[in-house]
């Protein structure tokens, strides 16, 4: 028997940039949240902290803002290739990269003149994101988007489910549905328009959820998958994480009224945790796209 | 010298409320979050234990859902003042009431046949908020928002000030300007509308941003607060919170590189902080409108 | 009528400190987040953008930083002290300070030798907390703690409050009580033990809340508050804030079983909210102590 | 080319459960936030919206409730599998099931007579967790803990990494060493002594941590790992995750003043972020064991 050092990585975590394009008066704005990880010879610095291979974390830093400087970041996809490409090129010790962008989104203020040049008011809570592996030169790109909030009043059931000696719920013809979506996708390469993807997804997945009836969570989340692979070639599965977000009708009969589903409490905890992988039969195969995307099943 | 019981209150705090108006296949939501506070005759509570005048928090509770029920919740000013009238007038051992109430915004699902009946997607951050208190006849209403994040890419400087033995800060003349607001406005009255005036303040405030030159964080403040004034008769008095979330501009010298404002670091902490307020000198008293709202000064 | 500026502060947010004082082998550390903030003749850098008496904001970090190296931090209250009076008796144009400090607790690791000279473990979540505020001449301290989480699984009831026809919570002969207590509270002057008084207020805080058979949360603020003045002849009077976070028996007849409270679902929310003020008939005037500690009333 | 359902799990998400045990008048809590998920033949509520099969995950919210009460809760790790075992046994469609189990720790309040019996305080932030998976008849548990924040003021250097193009960060010959420590191991069978596992695990973090002179983070946890897999033979693996929390000496020679590493600015972001995974080459297969474990690599 002996004891070994097993997978392993490192870097710094939380690189908050802000870049700013002037195209003459009118700016653009990319806020990123940019953690990159190297993977590669790193033995000596676990077991007798040599560090003559350690790349230190700061200097990932560094390389982040002048790449930022350096590049144009057209996509989080494009910035985050560049970066897993550069370290895993550059250092002979270094045989993989895992590179993970955030990305919060703001729109132009409008004022009397129209769209400001440049001041900005943030947009909501959603986050786009994207996480990129990099393994000698293979390259697994998995985007996505989470905290995107979404809720239905009506157009939403859940009945005919076991009622064993455990069950006290019961059958809803009419309920909230609600939910706070994380959403990954993996594409098949790395050829891709990035934004266009991001968009037509997002679209999608907003799109199937208002106009689903829905039976279920599950089957509301199978169907938003199942949509997305039909329009999107380049998408080779995606994973979807639900929390059901539970608005339950408040019992108003005590007090003398009734309530037709119009007075509701917004429960924190415990909720429903929905969670759902679609795919395409002949996408390429995931390698080890997922290994450190927060994920579950 | 005798120890004695001095101010207090006590109430249930953030009921979230999920209010759905179905006029036919249209629905509107209200979501809301209620903190019902009461203040009177409970010494008896606090000294002896003694429940006979202490309204349970969970009959404030009840009553949140009762009356959003029995009645249409046109603001959250409205409903505020409802719940305030209702304690104070409906029990005499009740003599103040402190009515907090915060929203949350939705926007409905665009879907290729237009806006969507019932299903809605969560706006931003930020939240619209309101402090209705009642003592006795008297009653004030403090509105505002909170969470709302600007930034100016240029067109902020920040110059001239005090260089002492423990300045190393230079002169700015070009600055990433950005901050999550919180501003609350106190009403001269009750008879507003209340919707058309937070629609109204809050545009002023982010055209105030958008379109101000500024030369410090307080000039801004304070012009966004005079702007308020000038153009809303009915606000009193206004107080502005602003953390100055400062970017920095990489220094990207040691690679052979200059950075003309284009790649900042955003810094979580240590932040500057700049609160102030303008007023009118007509203005009604303020009376106890301030005492509970987690303020500054 | 005119429009004219308010009260008003700025100063520097959260400046995290961590001060290592090395008594040869033997470190001791404190933990630190220094909020300065500056009162005074502000009025152009509002109106005009004159930032000529505009300390700014990255200086007061610099002197947090450097008073920290020239004098030893004995307490939160002595460094705030320190630091009020550094503003306002340095700068003719700085009328007044408020400098809230919190700490955080640090315990030295337990090896097989005994405590660890330099290696330490977090204590809880609890936050000691101190807002300075300083006026002209006039000096005041409230102290005091923050997320102090207690609960008591019996000895405690609440009966005998009022049946109105929006109650429906029955009475509770026995029931679990749990708060994360907020205390806060004034000293009567400056010449005071800070460590000791801490030291003791906790201590007494716990005991009392252990030791009182609670008829009401109200009674049980109210008793902590009486007993720390009886004790503590240095505080003038003291502020408590307590959510009262709500454990329900769960109701497990539909499944044959009684549940004599011992399974309890911990719920987040809505909690009670319960707030007091207990103080010394002759203590000093609070003047402006209180005036921006997030507070209630 | 076929779309198709691939993996998926559902359930019911933080469950929070107090449980108290009355031995006489001497009481134990057991404070816990419980996650249940199920796997199986769900096909058709996906695809159709049948939810024949769905049990329902209030249906498993009330389990846990009841097996709180007909069971007692000697470690999460055996609460864990005695609800897996129960949902993956006694419904044919359930094929397998995660269980994952938070615990929050509470310490008796010390009054003037000992102990308390019935009054507690919560412990710090740390938090012991556990995921049991069953699959079929295997079963997997990985146990750990989360948030043991722990830092060293010296005893700690960095030196000796590349210095690259792109490296600014000169070596250290004395650091401040802070993480927040992330640790899950996972035990070779279940046939274990959890509890005293679990004490003996922290110690031993604790212990290695502090004797341990660090040439580098990543030093520092294989450190860690072999030391409790020397230790504790009932552990197949351990996987560590370590920010690097950055305490940054302040320059105070714009002041005049030296700075022998005594006065530190504690950094938020960007942290570094260390993971390493040790493990003993004769341990059992991983099987499905850390698929859904938050984790890495």
């Amino acid at each position: 028997m002996a004891i070994r050092l097993g997978d392993n990585q490192y870097g710094k975590a939380e690189v908050r940039l802000m870049r700013v394009t002037r195209d003459g008066d009118r700016h653009t704005i990319k806020d990123l949240n940019v953690t990159s990880q190297l993977r590669g010879d790193f033995d000596a610095v676990h077991v007798a902290g040599d560090n003559t291979n350690c790349l230190a974390t700061d200097t990932q830093k560094n390389t982040v803002y002048l790449l930022a400087r350096t590049h144009r970041i057209t996509s989080i996809e494009d910035f985050a290739l560049l970066l897993a490409r550069h370290f895993v090129t550059g250092f002979d010790y270094v045989r993989g990269s895992r590179q993970e962008i955030e990305e919060y989104g703001w729109s132009r203020i409008r004022t009397a003149d129209g769209p400001h040049d440049h001041s900005f008011v943030r947009d909501g809570a959603e986050v786009r994101t994207t996480v990129v592996t990099r393994e000698g030169d293979h390259e697994w790109v998995v985007s996505g988007l989470r905290d995107l909030v979404v809720l239905k009043s009506t157009g939403s059931e859940f009945r005919g489910f076991p009622k064993t000696p455990h069950t006290t719920l019961p059958d809803a013809d009419d309920r909230v549905l609600a939910t706070s979506l994380t959403a990954r996708w993996r594409y098949t390469g790395t050829d891709v328009d990035w934004n266009a993807g991001y968009t037509a997804i997002r679209a999608t997945i907003l799109e199937t959820f208002a106009t689903t009836y829905s039976l279920a969570l599950q089957q509301t989340l199978y169907t938003i998958g199942r949509t997305v692979l039909e329009t999107r070639p380049e998408v080779a599965e995606i994973r979807l994480s639900a929390p059901n977000k539970h608005h339950f009708a408040v019992d108003l009969t005590p007090f003398g009224e009734d309530n037709p589903n119009e007075v509701f409490y917004a429960a924190d905890r415990p909720y429903g945790l929905i969670e759902a992988t679609v795919y395409r039969d002949d996408a390429p195969d995931a390698g080890r796209a997922w290994e450190s995307v927060p994920g579950f099943v």
